[in-house]
């Protein structure tokens, strides 16, 4: 083990000469640009150290600037949010909802379901908290009526269903769910919508229902975390990482010493940290979920970002795509608009791999790839929206890369060597401040 | 924590009544049925009786039947495999390549690799272990032709980045390894074929060269073993489990108190299994690779299962679909058939979801899905297989599923109650040794 760990260090010297393995004499023209972007390295102390300003900026940030909810806006009562609830108080929400239906049918009312609208017209972008919430208008579901007879009668079975998970104190994916009652739900599309019209009408989030996605993301790094009551300290997670659990409300008790959160689009980069145990030599959590975020990693990232106060930022591939992943981390979904406070983190920052670097690093011609139409088209897209436009960096590096016509991976930085990423890239990145 | 423990299992006793949240005095027949299966039940330390017994078999064969290998076959000669190699041996290999190729230059014969042929007439079936391997066929791929220029030029920019990355002692992706040159490769199927090319060539696995594929299995249970140094108990990996890693070779020092592996199609059903803690009532290591197996699962379950000679049971969906996963486990995919000994684990038992266990376990009919004309083919075409027709409890399943035109989904069991997979269908298989 030391052996090796020896090894790898030793050989991490001559990186521009050997990494591509290259027996030639002359050095290639991409081996003496990393040789010469090398050089510009200051010490990892003082790359700590503007680390570590970052970080205090960032803290002092969140204590100075009291985050500014729906309530502050004055809007609380026009909109809608939920919030995460325990097992007890979402029991008591279902239980009202029950016996005010109740008491509406023996006041000759009749069986109905006060159900908020989830529809587009109801959705609003509220600048000031850089989030899509709901208005508040809500629309009612009586069961003696032809139009709604069969989603009263989902709703109901969709309640009781959830009280039962939440009385045994399981968790269930949306899958089990359906397949409960296949013949009233016949597509799982119907379980789905009603679960949302549901955490709605309690006003908690779907987590706090135990009704789950799949997880696929990862994470590694100066992170102690308990899952399910079991201790994980992710700085022995070997290069594989721990799977971030499905079930938000069973993790608890995070704990770090990191500086930042590294959010990682791409599994391979992840890998390339992981295995260089990148988080040792500058202290942070790397955190990814392989490509489009699902909601167990998005929750994960916003407990981490709320509860340990640290900056988060970004590595995702240069073109719109990579944009548009930032955007649902920080955003969120249109669709879940109604709990975009617990699945959105503000305030990322983008380190790379931004359109700009392509030039500023040197990264060659054949390394890039050209953008389709549909690129460009989703480029321009991004140029209009809200999210962008308030950020005049991003708005300068679209507009470069919609003018290049050029996309680049992460893994292009590959062709500097293959640990061009942990050994220069980044720390350089670090050390510059090269963040927007 | 143990609060909620204690009211998990509380809820445990009458789970058909409450299972599906129903608050009608009468039953639902699928309740009734659930209760009925459940009262078949034996005690634990019965059902762990039976398991046990399982667990003794499968070593005796082990230590009796010598594992039969080609060199038993007298096929060594004629077929061509791969094997694990250690870091020293693999360079060593690549210098002996480079060696050879230098004195055919000395010696006037020119620039050329012998590189084995991976063309589908060059594979071959081997009834006696089960596996498709390699014939012995190469060819001569010279620098000085027009046809191969391009090849030889490719194999050789590999090797020297294999050698890089050895020496180096690091990981790379197949991504990276197509960024390091994206001019010379041009696209990456050709950087991945001369990659196996090159592991065909030096006769070791494609881990062995350093260059992995993406992970998304997970594992979670009574496992102990080394990633990249770090010990990782599976027991204290909460819900989520551990991620497998992508680079075998960092796996180490496996120790395990299970009496078997229990392989899982699904993430849906992982969950459960994993909320539930089956691996403590009846000590299994459960894994899954979250749908089609990646390369890093079928390492990992080869790994264990040769190491702690457990056996392996598998539970996937009552479809072509489940049986094709289970044959890419057992069999292996033909384009990696030089690796087959390494990737694949020999006698995986199909314990569930059984086409005949939709009227053995009364999987209410609106839970069953009607398969498509597709299906049917390819459930007639694996009729057709070798790896299935040698077992004929599976032909006899698979004709079930063709006859009915019927699938599920493990998730199918959730209509008896969501606990109903881990309290009542499980137990029961096992109890009953219902695996084929």
């Amino acid at each position: 083990m030391s052996e090796r760990k020896r090894r790898r260090s030793e050989a991490a010297a001559p990186v521009a000469s050997i990494s591509d393995g290259s027996t030639s004499k002359k050095p290639r023209k991409q081996d003496s640009h990393a040789q010469g972007l090398r050089k510009h390295l200051k010490s990892d102390a003082e790359i700590l150290a503007s680390i570590r300003e970052m970080y205090e900026a960032s803290r002092s940030e969140v204590s100075s600037s009291k985050a500014v909810s729906l309530s502050d806006l004055n809007l609380s009562s026009a909109c809608r949010e939920v919030s995460d609830r325990d097992v007890a108080s979402v029991q008591v929400a279902i239980e009202r909802t029950v016996l005010a239906v109740a008491r509406s049918i023996l006041a000759g009312s009749g069986f109905s379901f006060d159900v908020p609208s989830r529809a587009a017209s109801n959705q609003l972008y509220v600048p000031e908290i850089d989030r899509i919430v709901l208005r508040d208008k809500s629309s009612s579901r009586p069961f003696a009526s032809l139009s709604t007879v069969r989603k009263a009668t989902v709703t109901a079975r969709v309640l009781s269903l959830v009280y039962a998970v939440l009385r045994r104190d399981i968790h269930i994916t949306k899958r089990d769910l359906f397949y409960t009652d296949v013949k009233l739900f016949q597509d799982q599309s119907q379980s789905d919508a009603v679960l949302d019209d549901v955490s709605c009408m309690l006003g908690c989030t779907r987590s706090s229902l135990h009704v789950v996605a799949s997880e696929k993301g990862v994470v590694v790094g100066r992170l102690v975390f308990t899952d399910d009551g079991d201790r994980i300290d992710c700085t022995k997670m070997g290069i594989g990482g721990k799977a971030i659990p499905p079930n938000i409300d069973r993790v608890g008790n995070l704990e770090s010493d990191a500086l930042f959160i590294l959010l990682v689009e791409k599994d391979a980069a992840f890998m390339r940290l992981a295995e260089d145990r990148f988080y040792n030599r500058f202290p942070c959590i790397i955190v990814t979920a392989k490509g489009q975020p699902d909601v167990a990693t998005r929750l994960f990232l916003k407990r981490m970002k709320t509860e340990l106060k640290l900056p988060v930022l970004a590595l995702v591939d240069s073109d719109p795509y990579g944009l548009k992943i930032l955007s649902v981390y920080m955003c969120g979904s249109k669709n879940m608009s109604y709990d975009s406070s617990n699945l959105t983190t503000p305030d990322i920052k983008w380190l790379g791999v931004r359109p700009s670097d392509l030039d500023k690093y040197k990264v060659p011609e054949q390394c890039r790839l050209p953008m389709t139409d549909q690129d460009v088209k989703a480029g321009k897209d991004l140029l209009e929206e809200d999210f962008v436009k308030k950020n005049e960096g991003w708005v300068k590096e679209l507009e470069i890369m919609v003018k290049t016509r050029q996309k680049a991976e992460i893994q292009a930085l590959s062709s500097f060597g293959f640990q061009y990423l942990s050994e220069v890239y980044l720390p350089l990145k670090l050390q510059q401040r090269d963040w927007l």
